[in-house]
């Protein structure tokens, strides 16, 4: 039965002593992993979590998150890592619909859970995984796996639930993708396959371990028994030290990311000369960042990854070869590469019909890491596939080499920083202001994220509201990154579709002009 | 569901254009092996196989045999490889006991096949799969695929059966191990991420595609749409025009043939710079070997595999970075390695209990490619598992960083030039001769194939038989290759256990003094 323990377990057997985690100076080893994840899971059992219990995760990476990405499945849970940049309401959606019987929290988020305590009657504990003091109403993560016995692995695997990953959609809410054991060892295979990577292999564990791609990072050092250099948030100056100082090999990176790095006054002073791996995805990268990049670290082999949390998360991968702009080789460096081993992607049509190549439609995905659906919502796990196929919901098509090439990244979705914003999470926040009679959210260009939030409002009859007050109001509501940055007000209708759906290609179109959006 | 034919609809798609085999001058794409294979299968749907019917195949490796093993499949059916050099009286086991309904045969068998034809009434159909005109009796493979329509995957996968390998063991006969799709499905996954194989690999499929080493290669190529250039015989000559004429990068190795290659006389006028991988395995290595191939092919990582059919088949893999004779890397080159990911090894004692570091016993397997069992065989099935652990029959130990080391290669069975030989089959036939009252078969130390089956034998009363006539009648009932080739007769008992087994390593001993024999 395939089961993301084993990867601990094994890990701890074929190295034993070899370095696992490194975070905030703290160096342990494998050895020392396994045993902190058996004591970990033991502290959870006595906590009284049961088989398929949830126990959610808020706080940033730390070699502690790393361990609870095991734990919670050793003790027989089922993982609930919460994005950290949500707003308090989202919070209280995410704790509540899945039902988490245990909170894991870290400093930064002690008073936002002790605002709404009162809201989460399931939560029976909170667990502060700092390594100082507990604040009030909280037990000492630390203190309690001293104390508590390691415990056997509670045996969960194969189509067992290992986590949710939230994800935000079209739907307005955050939704809980169920992971399964099975489907993530998969994935995490897959990938390990098409990156290369092996056990001599140091990674820079920069993405969010609440995102899958941070996720799948962790656990493929773990499954390789690498090193994994956890930063607990991105900084550039710390990031180019650490690659440096603990001569890291693999970086995960976005576009923005690798763009600050190369631009950093101080990069010169460092030695990256043992990266030989960098994997980008996330947001469009530019040709001649990436031509940067390969010159600034000529050791480094690029893989340029396109995935999405229900998708497993990874589905295609453009290797190293095919980053070439001349030579036979040439001509693929804007696509998303093919699928991995395993995975099957085509193009549908509205009517659910295969298209043949080079013709766009909708990237579908099947293969043994898809997500079976969403958590207690049958209606929008039916909606999500189209026999058997996963809807991406993004647009693209193949090559006549069966490389993909995104068009149109989810039909409206906005990549800002490498965060995935849902227009109608944001319209759904807006709709609510009492000013505003329709809005239309898009995604306009931002030289440093990509893209930024941008509103179009009309405001209902007699009202009138400042651009500041709706930005303010969303803030409220909504996680940092998704907030609107710019609002623009207008008198006319929408322009429709025949389905009478606001047409937002023809709203983004005059920001767009001259620009590529299609990556 | 996990299926091996969706490496070959994948490759297809990714990797349209691309050399998918090379054998005797003939050049395959990915899209002309998928038609065939597609083909191949409607024909073997034509000739009435139906999900779950056996077809066999006795045929040296070629691109065709390459084509069977997903055709097969792809028409739901379940391959049976059958051993080449086995005698007809086993031939004739394999095929009666597996129940074949059509089997597949190349040119040097079609004469035995129709010696045993009358023998066989389950098989309806015996198709040729040379180029040349059919012989009487046969059907011509390339006229009814040419006829033949393509047709759709029969969708087998997960724990469907995808072959049955048949291995020798300790009981006599051989034995058919069963292998899923999904078991070897991420058996090969599992391979690739611990070989580092990319689909830029050329590979040099040498082993047999009968054995599962051989099928392992082939699949794993198909799995990354890679090349696959594929000997029917090996030919230390060939094999060198091969691997300079086609660029190969990784070759599949047994000591004899590394050795036979790397003394050639001609061996300098071939430019073997592609060669970038190299697998062992099956028997033992010597280091000065290692030495000299490692400065013969300074280009080639080095990855020693240890497996076994009913293990996935591979277990192990000691890779590359732990080939060291000095440095804080060296006392490892001489161990197996370490368990792929996903798989756990453990040393058992007689009693079923585990060992600890260091301690030998024998050594045992759970993984996600380890066989259920053996077909229609529940009580050698039950005798091969001990509470959900795989015996190998192997015995050995891990060392304190989880390598394994292999103490004594399956208690009493000999390996010459790559071959497993079991004592217990030879000894069979041997006790089936009048003169013979008792015998003991061992392997005694060869310079060209590691060992040589040797017997020692007591005669009956009164009888007596020269070493020649025993060897000339061992070969008339076995395979050439597991034939006695050189005879003791002995007066005295044999030294007996306390159990009565008849005290090999004792019978061993003086032939082995002052040499290796535990790799």
């Amino acid at each position: 039965m395939l089961s993301l323990t084993q990867f601990v377990r094994r890990a701890a057997r074929v190295n034993r002593t070899g370095t696992a985690t490194i975070c905030d100076g703290r160096r342990r080893t494998w050895a020392e992993v396994a045993d902190r994840v058996r004591r970990t899971a033991g502290m959870l059992r006595g906590l009284g979590v049961a088989p398929g219990d949830r126990v959610a995760i808020l706080a940033p990476n730390s070699d502690t998150y790393f361990e609870y990405l095991f734990a919670v499945a050793w003790a027989g849970g089922v993982l609930v890592p919460v994005n950290t940049r949500l707003a308090p309401p989202e919070i209280l959606h995410v704790l509540r619909s899945s039902g988490a019987r245990v909170l894991v929290v870290a400093r930064e988020f002690v008073d936002t859970v002790a605002a709404l305590r009162g809201e989460l009657p399931d939560v029976g504990h909170v667990v502060y995984i700092g390594h100082d003091a507990a604040p009030a109403g909280c037990l000492a993560h630390e203190q309690l796996i001293a104390a508590a016995e390691p415990v056997e692995d509670a045996g969960r695997g194969g189509e067992d639930l290992y986590a949710f990953f939230y994800t935000s959609g079209t739907t307005g809410w955050p939704k809980p993708a169920m992971i399964t054991h099975a489907g993530l060892f998969l994935n995490v295979l897959q990938w390990i396959a098409a990156v290369g990577v092996t056990r001599e292999d140091r990674f820079l564990i920069i993405p969010p371990m609440f995102h899958a791609a941070g996720a799948e990072n962790s656990i493929a050092a773990t499954a390789l028994a690498a090193t994994a250099c956890i930063m607990p948030r991105f900084d550039v100056l710390e990031g180019l030290r650490l690659i440096a100082g603990e001569r890291l090999t693999k970086l995960p990176l976005i576009a923005t990311m690798l763009d600050m790095m190369l631009r950093h006054p101080q990069v010169g002073e460092f030695d990256l000369s043992s990266v030989t791996r960098i994997t980008y995805g996330a947001s469009p990268i530019h040709e001649d960042l990436l031509q940067r990049a390969m010159a600034a670290l000529p050791g480094a082999r690029f893989y340029q990854i396109f995935g999405q949390t229900e998708g497993g998360p990874t589905v295609t991968v453009l290797p190293h070869e095919w980053h070439a702009t001349a030579g036979p080789r040439a001509g693929k460096l804007r696509s998303a590469g093919y699928p991995m081993i395993g995975v099957d992607v085509c193009i549908l049509d509205a009517g659910g019909n295969e298209l043949p190549a080079g013709v766009t439609g909708e990237i579908c995905v099947r293969g043994p890491g898809v997500s079976p659906g969403y958590w207690g919502l049958p209606e929008e796990t039916q909606a999500a596939f189209c026999r058997g196929w996963l809807r991406t919901g993004d647009a693209g098509y193949l090559d006549d080499d069966g490389f993909l090439f995104i068009s149109d990244r989810v039909k409206d979705m906005i990549i800002s920083g490498g965060e995935n914003i849902y227009p109608a999470e944001v319209e759904r926040v807006l709709l609510g202001h009492e000013a505003v009679a329709e809005c239309a959210v898009i995604g306009i260009p931002n030289e440093k994220w990509g893209e930024q939030v941008h509103a179009i409002v009309r405001l209902r009859d007699g009202q009138s509201v400042t651009g500041d007050a709706l930005i303010a109001h969303c803030r409220a509501h909504l996680a940092g990154y998704k907030c609107v940055r710019s609002v623009e007000f207008r008198q006319e209708p929408f322009p429709l579709s025949p389905s009478a759906k606001v047409l937002k290609r023809d709203l983004r179109e005059p920001y767009w002009q001259g620009r590529d959006r299609s990556i």
